[in-house]
This record gives C-alpha cells, structure tokens and sequence, in this order.
C-alpha cells in the first residue's frame, strides 16, 4: 500500500467534476488536460487523448445555471471525435440535449453513462489536436518541475 | 515582476541540464518533457516537441565517464529529427561524435552550440512520437495536480 497523499479538493466544484473524471478515464487508457483552449474565445474544461489518438471533450457543470449560461458548448463538437456533459448526481440531465454524451462524476471517480455520437475529427485536425494537447501539457508540466520558469516565460 | 519563486535545484547533475535546456528551448517555441521512453529499452533525457511538430532528443552528459559509459545513444537517432548532447563547461566536447548536436548547458539556460543534421522522421513515426509524448506529459502533470492520482492507477 503506498502511503495516504494528503487530500486537496479543488476549490470549484466544476474542478472537482474535472478531477473525477479524469481519475475514471484513466481506466480507460485516456489521459486528460485541463483548460485547454483549441481555438481562440473557446477553453474546454478537459480534453481527453485516448490510446488510439481519439479526442474527447469533458465540460462540466456543477449546475443547472452553470449549463444554462453556457453559450458556447456547440463550437467545442468540430474539435473532438466525442463530446460529454459530466454532472453530480444532484443535476437536472432532462436538460442536457439528446445527442451528447453524458458522464455522471464526483471529485474521486466518475462513471459514462451515455456514449453520444462518435464523429471522427478529419485526420489533420486531430494532427493539430494531439499537438496542442502536447505542448499545453508540457507547459503545465514544466511549471510544476522547475517553478522558476514562470518568471521567465510566458504561460 | 511577479515575486520569486523558491529555488530547488534537481539533485543530479544531469538533471539539472535537463532543466536549463527546457527553460532555454521555450525561447524557440520548444515544449519537452524528461525521461520519455520511445521504446522498451530506451529512455531520452529531454525530449522537445517544436512549433511544427519537430522532435528533438537532448542527451544530458555530466562528464566524460557519463558519456563514456552510454552505450544506447545511437538508438536515439531513429526516433528525432534532430539529436542533440546538452553538457556544462568543463565537458571534453572533442570527445563528442560528429554529425551530432551541442547545447552548452546549467541549470539556468542553454545555448545552441551546433545543430546537427536535420533527419526528418516518416510521418508515421513522427505521428507516434507526438502522441507519446502528450500522453507522457499529460500523466506527469496529472501527478502533481492531483497527487492522489498515483494511488489509483499504475504510471
């Protein structure tokens, strides 16, 4: 047994779904990033990169208010193979609209519940996903290793 | 200017090349991560991923008997475009190999001293090499934002 890692629940809950969901989808050979930005104006709240290269984007919503004032959710569909809504059990998901997939998540672990459509990204574009899932990844990683770098680059 | 952060220099010496190329490789648009493993039996150093999807692997040589001692290098070329030795000052550079890249290394930055050859790799393997990569770097960075992670899965 390793040793118990002192526990830090992020502050927002939509940061708890995120690290719920990013712990399940490890089972599934996926690994995730947040805050991922693939085009200018629009910040998903995670991609997840599967073992073939597939692309999945997470958002969550912690609320029925949070779902509602999102304006934005049908621009993230052209840069994934499959779209998610991840919820507490709490949510309202007669909201959600049909055709998307749907994962049900807690802070620790988090289960799919609906798959949604799989519409594969044309092969350049997921060439040019994989590559910013990289180099975000990368830069978070880096500013984690060796803190002194924010000092000197831009984030 | 944002306050200083505290400066914890990696234990090994070959470490802390690592750290100062990766700092001096994000002024060229360059993300890397350490330790990446291309194929069972091989582990890189630094591996960098450029702007265009270049691979760059950077070995980091401490001193002559770190180099004298590496007898996997050749192994690395098949897997980059570009391949490069990261040492300190007081290297015995004469004893590097021609056809080979030079990067004058601390802790703190880096500089480029000579480029090497420029082998592009297939499209295909360039395509793995990505991926690798972002999967490498997003379960590393998935470690420290969420330490109880490494309780739960393998990495």
């Amino acid at each position: 047994m390793p040793a118990p890692v002192p526990e830090t629940l992020p502050p927002m809950p939509g940061q708890r779904l995120a690290r719920g969901v990013a712990r399940a989808l490890r089972q599934f050979d996926f690994v995730s990033v947040e805050e991922l930005v693939p085009t200018p104006g629009l910040r998903v709240d995670l991609m997840a990169l599967g073992p073939k290269g597939q692309v999945w984007i997470i958002e969550c919503k912690s609320s029925r208010t949070d779902y509602l004032t999102d304006r934005k959710w049908q621009g993230y569909l052209e840069w994934c193979d499959r779209f998610f809504w991840a919820v507490d059990g709490d949510f309202p998901t007669d909201l959600l609209p049909e055709g998307t997939g749907l994962i049900l998540a807690d802070a620790y672990d988090a289960e799919i519940l609906r798959m949604g459509p799989d519409t594969p990204l044309p092969a350049a574009r997921r060439k040019v996903m994989v590559q910013k899932f990289a180099r975000h990844a990368a830069m978070r990683l880096q500013g984690y290793r060796d803190p002194g770098v924010a000092g000197l680059v831009d984030f």
